[in-house]
């Protein structure tokens, strides 16, 4: 085969890959994790179950893959967030605002399936917690610098942390019930202290 | 049957289900949603299937009441907790660390099973939404007393909502490894902040 005609079929075999692990969080954060299987996520990805299985020859295979690719896509999404950030004093609240972002919707809901089967699936923990610190350091260090936060003056570093923490607390709030109203409200008290913090000598 | 008769057998009546009900959070913290049958439970909880069924003819049943148990079992813990407060400065200290113990362990683990399965459920959903519901205003209300908190000042209304949450969040990030120190130190800086707010004028 000619390079010109292999190039093609990698990026078909490239998007084909794509649209499974698209398909497996889509899965993950509408069905769940035990209605998530390899047959439904081929299917919803429109994929046949031959081409799934050169992909993918097993589901732990699939999953592991599309928690990779959660994790990457969460950092991604904050890291293109951040990178165009207003100046002046409502650079908090949008900081603010993004990471409550982070935490809500599809990805958070499709990671929420993942960390609850690995609490009971040693094989799966194995894979989801190292991922899962990589996630937890990039989002900590995307948030310092988009903050320009000095870590080294007292609180700081737990602040944000904090920041992470109820940002995660508020996902979780809006599982079953739309909570945005309430969110809102929580996120703007929480920008005020937070800025206290920063801007404290 | 005699009275006397009788009153033992619905006291062993009681604890039967009682005992059900526990091994059935136990069963969720543990092996997780779909590992939680009601044999599996009946073995956990030494109750025949017999028995068991009497108490809970379906799945959906004992869900539903260990749903129930479990909500106001947390209530119960915090108001237990909160009745024998310290005075003095260590009181906000006191009552956040409270608050994080009330997200974490056994109990916090079982019920987040269940809002994940219900986040895919709408029967379950539709049983877990007034309860949390519930969960959360007495948690809320409770709080506010403990720290004789004045929610008419700008802000506290939201920073114990905020304080809540945070709490959630950091169960969350316990799920999978033990977090217990990073948490202590959020949670010490989320005193601190939270202070501010409740003494501010």
């Amino acid at each position: 085969m000619s390079l010109e005609a292999r190039v093609p079929q990698q990026d078909r075999s490239r998007a084909t890959r794509q649209r499974l692990l698209e398909a497996a969080i889509d899965c993950l954060a509408t069905v769940g994790w035990s209605g998530s299987t390899v047959a439904v996520v081929a299917e919803r990805a429109g994929v046949s179950r031959g081409a799934t299985q050169h992909h993918f020859p097993t589901r732990e295979d699939l999953v592991t893959a599309a928690v990779e690719h959660i994790s990457s896509q969460r950092i991604d999404a904050l890291r293109a967030s951040l990178a165009d950030l207003p100046a002046g004093p409502a650079r908090v609240e949008t900081v603010v605002g993004m990471i409550g972002e982070m935490y809500s919707g599809t990805m958070f809901r499709a990671a929420l399936q993942l960390w609850v089967a690995a609490s009971s699936d040693e094989q799966l923990r194995a894979k989801v917690v190292p991922l899962e610190a990589h996630v937890g350091r990039e989002a900590h260090r995307l948030t310092v610098e988009a903050l320009a936060a000095d870590e080294v003056k007292p609180g700081v570093r737990e602040a944000i942390q904090a920041t992470l923490d109820l940002a995660r607390g508020l996902g979780l709030a809006n599982l079953l019930t739309d909570d945005s109203k309430r969110r809102a409200r929580v996120l703007a008290e929480w920008t005020r202290m937070l800025e206290d913090v920063l801007t404290a000598s």
